[in-house]
C-alpha cells in the first residue's frame, strides 16, 4: 500500500472501512471520472488461487460509484445506491496491480448510468461492467 | 466468527484467502445449491457506514459458483469461472447477518446458470443476483 | 392468436402495437404479477431458424414492467420506464408456445425490482431475467 | 425499409425472419464491429407510445451477436448463443431512426464479450448493452 495510502490530493475524503480493508486507493476522480489501484495481496485470492471475482465486482461498483459522485475539495459530499450491478468477466489477471477506471454514461438528477473497466498493470483487460445508481438526497 | 469458522462437515476445503479475510462461512452445500453466511463486522462497511455493495457481490458470485460445483466430500473438487454476475440491490441491511444462498437454475456439461439471494438475520431480503459460469477443466 | 387475442378480461386495455405486432397475449395480470404468452409464429425466428433472444428479452421486459404496474379494472393505468434488464438464456425452445411470468420481487413507491422466468408449453426452462424499473408520475 | 432493404455488399445473408418482420437492416459488419439501423414505424411502439424496451434489447443482441460471428463475402457463416444480454436504458429516443453498434471486448475460442451501444439519428445515446456469447460448432 506504501505511500498511496496517504489521502489524495483531490479529495478530502479518509479511506472507509472496506477501502481499508482491501487496500484499494482513489487515484483519480473529476467530474463523471474515477479511476482505482488495488495492489494484489494474498488475502484478495479465491480457492483457485486467483483474485476472487468479487474484488473486481467491488472496485466496478466503488468506482462507477465514485464517478456519479464527484464533489471537489471542500465541496459537500454527494451520495449515491447502487440499483443494478452487472460484471463480465473478460480475462484472467497476469499482473500484480488491478486498475479500475469508471465514466458515467447517462442520467439525472435522481438515477445515473456508468461503466467501469478493470486491467491490470500488464494492460489485461480483465473485467468490464455497467451500473444503474440512485442518488441519495440525505446522508445515511 | 467463533464456531462457525470450523470446517464445516459437507466439504474438506478449508477457507481461501478472500473467504478468511471477510469472514463468510459455507453453511450449507449439496447439489445445485449453497448458502454462506457473513457476520456483519466493523471492516465491511462504505462511506456511508452500511454494508458495501460489492460485499453482496462477492458473496452471491461465491455462493452460485459453490452451488453449480458441489463435490461430496472425498469427491475431486470441481471449478469455475464466472462469465457474468449481475446483481439487484433491493434494500438496505437491517440485521447484523447476512445469508446467501444459490440455486443452480440451469446449464450442462460447460457452461452453467444460477441465481442468489441475499438476506440479513432480520428476513430482510437484500439483494437478488443471477450469474453465468464456465466449468473449468483444469484447476489453475 | 386466434381468441387470445380478445381484450382479457383482467384489464380494459387494448393491445398495443408491438404487442399486436407480435402477437404476444396477456393472460394474468395482478398485484405484483404478470404472466404472457406468445405463439411462436415464423416471423420471431433469427438467422438460425430459432426464436430471436430479443424476442425472449421483449416478452421479459414486459411481463416485469406489468407485475409491477397492476391496476385493477377501472383504476388509472399505472406507467414504468425499464432502468435495466438483464436475461440469461438457459436452454433452448423446443415447443411452439412461450410463457413468460414475473413477479415483482421488491422496491417502493419510485423504483421496483422484478424477475421472469420464460418456458415453453413443453415446461422448457428457457430463459430467466430480473429488471430494475423506476416509476413515472406522468403518463409520456 | 425503401432502398436499405437491398442485400448489403459486405455479406452474402438474406434478412432473416424478425429481421424483416421488425425492418433492422445491417449496414456495417466487419471484424469484431457490427452497426444496425432501424427506421422507427409504428408497430414498434409500446404502450406508452414510444419505443419498446424489447426494441432495443433485440438490436443490442442482434448487433452484438454479429460482432462476435463476422465472417467476410463467401466465407462460411459463424454461429453464437446468447448466454447473458443486459440493457441499460439511458434516455427516450427523440428521432426516428435507431442506430446500434457493437464491438467485441473479449473472449477466445469459445466463449465472446461484446458491449453495443444505440442512439438515435439525433444523436440521443439511448442505451448501452453488454452480452455473453457462446460459439456454436454447428449451425442448428
Amino acid at each position: 500500500m506504501s505511500g498511496m495510502d496517504h489521502p489524495p490530493h483531490f479529495s478530502d475524503e479518509r479511506p472507509y472501512p472496506l477501502q481499508h480493508h482491501l487496500g484499494f486507493v482513489l487515484t483519480d476522480w473529476s467530474e463523471d471520472y474515477c479511476r482505482l489501484e488495488l495492489p494484489l495481496e494474498a488475502f484478495l485470492m479465491n480457492r483457485q488461487g486467483i483474485p476472487h471475482g468479487g474484488v473486481y465486482a467491488t472496485l466496478a461498483d466503488t468506482a462507477m460509484g465514485y464517478a456519479g459522485c464527484f464533489a471537489p475539495k471542500g465541496a459537500p459530499p454527494r451520495w449515491a445506491m447502487t440499483l443494478n450491478l452487472s460484471v463480465n468477466y473478460l480475462a484472467q489477471c497476469k499482473g500484480d496491480l488491478l486498475i479500475a477506471t469508471a465514466n458515467l454514461t447517462g442520467g439525472g438528477r435522481k438515477t445515473f448510468f456508468a461503466n467501469a473497466s478493470i486491467s491490470d498493470n500488464l494492460s489485461t483487460k480483465i473485467a468490464s461492467a455497467t451500473g444503474v445508481f440512485r442518488y441519495r438526497s440525505n446522508p445515511p
